[in-house]
C-alpha cells in the first residue's frame, strides 16, 4: 500500500514565496488574465491587455511578489502573486494596501492562505502598522472568510460598487487591521 | 450712502467654472503648495514638488477644473480647483472620485460649496452614477460638513489612517452618496 502513499522522492514539491522579477511577467500575466476572466472577483475590465495590466500590476510602487512551487526534476511553476504599496501617499503611507490572485487552477491548495499570511508579516517588515483592501467584492464569500480569518474587519460597504459579470450591481466591502 | 453700498463696476467680479488647460498650471500649484502646507487637510507631503504635485493633479485619467473670478478690468484669478475620475477602473468605473482645494485667500466665499455643488452635476453629466471619497481627514470637520450637506454620507472611517501635521494620529472617513 506504502507505494499509495508515499509519492517518489522526484515530485515532492515545495511551495516558496520570494519577490517577482522580471522574468515571471508571463507567468503574472497568465494569472491575472484567468482571474479577470471571470468578471467577478476584480473590477479590471476582462478585455485588458497584457501591456497594461502588467504596467498596473508591476508599477514602481509596488513590492510584487509570487508563490512558486517547484520540484527537483521540473521547473518552477508560478501559482499566485500579490503586491503590497502604500495606500496613500505622503502622510498616509502608514497604512498599506495590497491585492491577490491564485491560478484557478491551483484554488483548493491553501496558496490564497500563504499569500495573505505573509503579507501581513512582510508588510509589518516593511514599516507599514495597518493594512487596508479598498475594494472586496461581496459576494467573493471565500475571499471574504479568507480576509476575516487573518483579522481583516469590514469598515465599510460600498452599495452596488461592482458591476459583476453574472450577478450584476455588487456591493464592495471596504476591509482594514492593524499590524 | 450708495457709494458704500454698490461697488464700482469695474470692480463687480464673476466666478465662473471650467475646464482647467495647461495655461492654468501655475495657478493650480500655487493652490496647492498653499493647502498642503498646513499638512492637516491632504495626505500629500508638505514638501512635495510642484511637478510630482501637477503630474498627480493633471494625471490622464482626470477631468480637472478651475474656479475663476475675474473683473472687467482684471485678469482672471483661479480661486480653486477639482477633478473627477473613475474611482476604479473597468467594472468600477460607474463610481466617481473627486478632489477639491480652494485657495486659502479665499476661504469664506462660498467656493468649496459651488465646486462641489458642480461638481456632482458635471459627474452625473460623464455618465456616473454615485461619488465615493476615500480619505477625508475626520479634524476638517468644515469639510465634512459640507460634504454632508450635499447628501454625501460617512460610509466608513479608517483608524488614525491620516497623520496631522499638529494633532497627530486622525482618522479619515469614506464618503459617498447616489448621484
Amino acid at each position: 500500500m506504502s507505494a499509495f502513499i508515499l509519492r517518489p522522492r522526484s515530485i515532492i514539491s515545495m511551495v516558496k514565496i520570494r519577490r517577482a522579477n522580471d522574468a515571471d511577467q508571463d507567468a503574472v500575466w497568465e494569472i491575472i488574465r484567468e482571474v479577470i476572466a471571470g468578471g467577478d472577483t476584480y473590477v479590471f475590465d476582462p478585455g485588458s491587455s497584457k501591456e497594461e495590466m502588467l504596467e498596473y500590476w508591476f508599477s514602481p510602487e509596488k513590492s510584487v511578489y509570487v508563490v512558486s512551487e517547484a520540484s527537483s526534476h521540473e521547473n518552477e511553476v508560478i501559482l499566485g502573486t500579490f503586491w503590497l504599496k502604500p495606500n496613500q501617499p505622503g502622510l498616509g503611507d502608514h497604512v498599506c494596501n495590497a491585492a491577490y490572485m491564485v491560478a484557478p487552477a491551483a484554488h483548493g491548495k491553501g496558496i490564497g492562505r500563504k499569500m495573505a499570511e505573509f503579507s501581513l508579516e512582510e508588510a509589518r517588515r516593511l514599516g507599514f502598522t495597518a493594512m487596508q483592501f479598498n475594494f472586496v467584492v461581496a459576494s467573493n464569500t471565500a475571499a471574504v472568510r479568507l480576509w476575516q480569518s487573518i483579522g481583516m474587519e469590514i469598515i465599510g460597504t460600498i452599495p452596488k460598487a461592482f458591476r459583476h459579470k453574472t450577478l450584476g450591481p455588487t456591493d464592495a466591502y471596504i476591509m482594514y487591521r492593524k499590524l
